[in-house]
């Protein structure tokens, strides 16, 4: 680490699972009382740091807008999984995380899901990403192609694609049930054989390995299907954890190690389709809810040298720090034209303080500003049980104390002047989207944001 | 331990916490998360074994009852935490551990809660006890001291006592609030005491600490309110680290760490009476309840040389196994004349095996068998969510895969055939009834099994 433009340029690998609860994996709990142990991923932890209070936005088009923008998805108009109808993802007014570091020199990739926008102008390669290759939209579509009633000619089906940055994405195949078992050992391929590639070289690369497991239909490759004899879902956790552990071995093969910044998350808390539904551990709720285990995630984060190993933090983190974080760390400036809500969690993460860079962080779901996390407490303004059920605003918050009432359950209220420097924070972001009005979902490209009076 | 003598008669401090959830330490997920990291029970757990399915009968008495005898507490009467108006605890006629210990040259002691009879004769200085100090019943009636209409000549408040093997318990205190406060601290100070004295000779021991946190009411010592500023209960937790710390310390500054086991675990699942409620980490109920959050408990045990460091194991293991196999490794004989359930764990406690010495368990709440796990499923068959909420028996069984399903939730069964070997588990226990009855709650010593014929 004596080499000071190696120090300032590491390489980044951000492993991302799709709606993995954050009671899944061995070291929060899980692995074998799911039936799976998760060597790899555990032995990650414990070369580094695991957060126990890592929040994201609770579904998968917002938490990845915010922690590629490090503006929460109600600003960039990607506050919700879109259903089609309108221009989905993100405008190209936006600045993502990829976009920042190639422009610094960085080699960028994407492989997986992306879910942040189906059409040209508007996949991974317009947002930043040297390459790509995955899906643009998501896992569930997969059960669309053999249900009763379908035909390809109703709804096109969603391909998986590749693209090279300036030129049109391509479609490959038609992403079906069987595709959806061994997509995420050709992303594990596709990741290996890039970082076998850059480490011949000396430029660092920020590689978002996004994998497609567990969101439903939770189905293991068929190398992986019966392997542990405790069911499917035990099975794509072997698999997930065997999959994470040929990332990490390339990256010690090619001697990537030490430079390398390896993280391991999920963009959001537990898969809640039934019979593939997940586990938030201790947590009670799943995404698209507020509820703690719609936001807590698994978060791990490895960078030997600079964060100590075997470090844990309950510290709030959000999603949109990841942005700022990694900017800041791989040196490049953060845009200050607009807001960014992210923070920099450089000191935590590194262990040099023990105190996160936020107090607090606001929750939405879809559109709707639905609870406010400040230090421990947390103050609920809707109430919604699970994605399905409606959320119904209540006539008073509901305010809670995280360490006596974990489970976010009535009966147990905290006290009432939590909700002040809460709503200091709501009035703060709201200011902010006067100043810089959100972007409405749909926005077509190219957007400007609107002037103002000097 | 090259002294064979010493290696077969290894010291025990088993420290048991009394209604501590599966989720409040830090190593099994808790700690900070309840505002009060327990770094010195975690480092026991990083010492040596850590089981995340040890499973308690889900009340007090029971539990207690069968650890003590290695039978379940429906075969001694003590299947339910006493009401009063009978005899209450454990007849004469069982055979504890420290009895067998006490008969084979340890010194015994018990320091804490008792709550397995309350009358001379049935203390614990009567069951193999050389000596105890604490209360012979529960934390709560403390609360009834300070109730509307209590005057002590209605209900004779519970003392705090002490006593010793020969002699009859004397009352040395009411145990009132304040008492309830600082009692562990005074638990703690004797066992330091205890094992101070007991390192100058070359008696082995037997030490049960029997912790009074977090059973409600969860009011932490002086010395602890107010120190996590977190509320009473990471208080109180800070609290039980202390105190564990203080032994452990002890322990270490007596030169006893090599050739003593140190056991860290609770009687049953997590509190349930509010504001007091704990934390079952992932499972769902509290103690009086079969589900999950009712049986499964923390357990730690550290064995130098004997267990090695850091082993963790999701293997069923139940309380009563706890007798079977620290008799067997103290070299004392287990009773042949009377069914004995607990089975020899010591494989799976040094990690020579990692499989369990048992495939199931039997579920008794009260004296309703509530439900049976076998391997990772589990039979319900009453529906029963809360202490407070009545029993109703199912027409059909309730069968879940753990793994699958482990917040035990209506909606997702598992297959049928499982129920075949739980239900020759019940058949086998039952037939054991017939041939040695259960002894009703409420029997006077002396008690003699009936005779059969030859």
């Amino acid at each position: 680490m004596s080499d000071q433009t190696t120090q300032r340029h590491p390489n980044i690998l951000f492993i991302l699972a799709d709606n993995l609860g954050y009671g899944e994996l061995g070291v929060y709990g899980g692995g074998p009382l799911r039936g799976a142990p998760t060597p790899h991923i555990d032995g990650l932890a414990a070369e580094g740091l695991r957060l126990t209070n890592m929040n994201m936005e609770p579904q998968c088009t917002p938490s990845r807008s915010s922690m590629l923008t490090g503006r929460h998805a109600i600003r960039s108009g990607t506050y919700a999984v879109p259903l089609g109808g309108v221009p989905e993802g993100l405008t190209q007014w936006e600045i993502t995380l990829p976009k920042l570091l190639s422009d610094a020199g960085y080699a960028t990739a994407l492989y997986g899901k992306w879910h942040l926008g189906r059409d040209d102008g508007r996949l991974p390669n317009d947002q930043g990403f040297d390459e790509w290759y995955g899906i643009p939209r998501t896992t569930h579509e997969t059960t669309w192609l053999t249900s009763p009633g379908y035909a390809p000619e109703l709804v096109r089906p969603q391909h998986i694609m590749e693209g090279r940055k300036g030129e049109p994405s391509r479609e490959l195949q038609v992403y079906d049930m069987q595709e959806r078992r061994v997509i995420d050992a050709e992303i594990t391929r596709r990741t290996v054989a890039f970082m076998e590639e850059r480490a011949r070289g000396h430029q660092p690369f920020y590689l978002f390995t996004s994998l497609t497991q567990p969101h439903f239909p939770t189905l293991p490759h068929p190398r992986f299907a019966g392997s542990t004899g405790k069911g499917d879902w035990a099975d794509m956790l072997a698999e997930m954890d065997h999959n994470v552990g040929e990332m990490l071995a390339a990256i010690d093969r090619l001697g990537l190690r030490e430079n390398t910044i390896v993280i391991f998350t999920s963009d959001n808390g537990a898969e809640f389709i039934k019979p593939w539904e997940g586990w938030a551990g201790p947590w009670r709720g799943a995404y698209f809810t507020a509820l703690e285990g719609g936001l807590r995630v698994p978060f791990i984060l490895r960078w030997p040298g600079q964060v100590p190993p075997g470090l844990t933090s309950d510290e709030l983190v959000h999603g949109v720090d990841l942005f700022t974080t990694l900017a800041t760390i791989a040196g490049v400036a953060i845009p200050q034209d607009r807001p960014i809500d992210g923070v920099n969690q450089c000191d935590l993460f590194q262990g040099t303080s023990a105190k996160s860079g936020r107090d607090g962080l606001l929750v939405w779901v879809d559109n709707r500003l639905q609870a406010v996390k400040w230090r421990n407490f947390k103050a609920h303004f809707y109430q919604q049980d699970t994605m399905m059920s409606p959320p119904e605003k209540l006539p008073v918050p509901f305010i809670i104390d995280l360490y006596t009432n974990p489970r976010e359950e009535e009966g147990k209220r905290a006290s009432g002047w939590v909700l002040e420097p809460m709503l200091k924070m709501v009035q703060a972001f709201e200011a902010s989207l006067v100043e810089h009005p959100a972007i409405p979902m749909g926005t077509p490209d190219p957007y400007e944001p609107p002037r103002r009076c000097p």
